[in-house]
């Protein structure tokens, strides 16, 4: 039975996961819900995930979701080539990578990226600049960890790398927004702000089917 | 070189990679920071962690931050016994159950926490009932999980035990302090409103050397 990816178009976290599929070379069939039309709230959907979120991974009888719960079953069934490391000292610099980015960007993107998406909270100019400010602060960190390595941790692609890419584009999305322009960001051109995250960006753009990833609805 | 934690008491991130090591039967160092002379933001410590925070662990030259990370290095470093499963169904279903505490119930966790512990905030009655009601949503579903199972996920305890065990632990204790009266929070007694989980945590507490792991200042 083929593995079974639902998602939705511009969430990171499925992103994420399809990266991973991705990188592992792995055939998949993409079931693409659409938020607009309540899909992930659907009788059926319900049944695979119960929160009601994207996404969710089916493969044969078994079902995952969370997204750094469907990565790590992944890299431990399909484990060529490894994502969380070839060695304990990779493993734990790998999710600390992760770790840090869940504890500290996606919170900060989050305040940042809904306002600009949404139109709703852009009031609450304090919390945006303070998030905004966050944001730099961990982009910085980034970009100076990839002044002198390819890929945040060791000498490949990492699960790292694929947690914290989607997270980014959708920041940098937002930051090109009508709405963003008072706020005055500071983050793009990323190459101007952040030279070696941007050539770390290209790379990840460069991967054999990086374009099957990229939200559908971006392109418009 | 002995393994070192620097953790604080109290802290349910530390008290997860402190039952990490005790549950594996690893020696370590203690390094109890005290929070209140700020040996958290002492320059020695940043060094270790720039991110002043607890947990952080060294294991001869490889020092690691962020509780989850430090588990997963701890689990591949120390194998024996395994608390990341033995399948990749296992691992996917641990890590969906670490996820799902770290995404709901952390969080809702600090919003009822800190205004029970310290006294600020207690005026955001409405916030403080909405975290509540996710908490005691989250424990009907850890509950119901254990009515037919001894740990969370499997035969026996994992990370995913030990990563909620904590969090649990510092909500009940929040639970009992006089500001929670008027809250009728509906936690305690424990037994009464979620008997499987009150066993499960009976079964915690029963580990070997589980009152190593008991914050000190809790017994005060």
């Amino acid at each position: 039975m083929a593995i079974e990816l639902y998602w939705g178009s511009g969430s990171p976290f499925a992103w994420r996961v399809m990266l991973t599929l991705e990188v592992k070379g792995l055939v998949y069939e993409s079931k693409l819900l659409e938020f607009s039309k309540g899909e992930h709230k659907a009788p059926a959907y319900l049944q695979l995930n119960p929160r009601g979120k994207v996404p969710t991974l089916k493969d044969g009888g078994f079902v995952v979701y969370e997204s750094l719960a469907m990565m790590s079953y992944l890299d431990r069934k399909y484990p060529t080539p490894p994502l969380f490391g070839t060695t304990a000292e990779e493993t734990g610099a790998i999710w600390q990578a992760i770790s840090e980015c869940e504890s500290y960007l996606t919170s900060a993107g989050d305040k940042v990226v809904r306002p600009l998406f949404f139109g709703k909270g852009l009031d609450k100019v304090e919390e945006i600049q303070q998030a905004a400010e966050t944001i730099r602060h961990e982009l910085k960190t980034l970009d100076q960890r990839l002044a002198s390595a390819n890929w945040l941790v060791g000498n490949a692609i990492s699960a790292a790398d694929i947690t914290i890419f989607p997270l980014i584009q959708l920041i940098l999305r937002a930051a090109t927004k009508e709405a963003a322009q008072p706020f005055n960001l500071q983050l793009l051109p990323l190459a101007t702000y952040y030279p070696n995250l941007a050539k770390w960006v290209g790379r990840i753009e460069a991967l054999p089917n990086y374009q099957r990833t990229y939200p559908p609805h971006w392109r418009a």
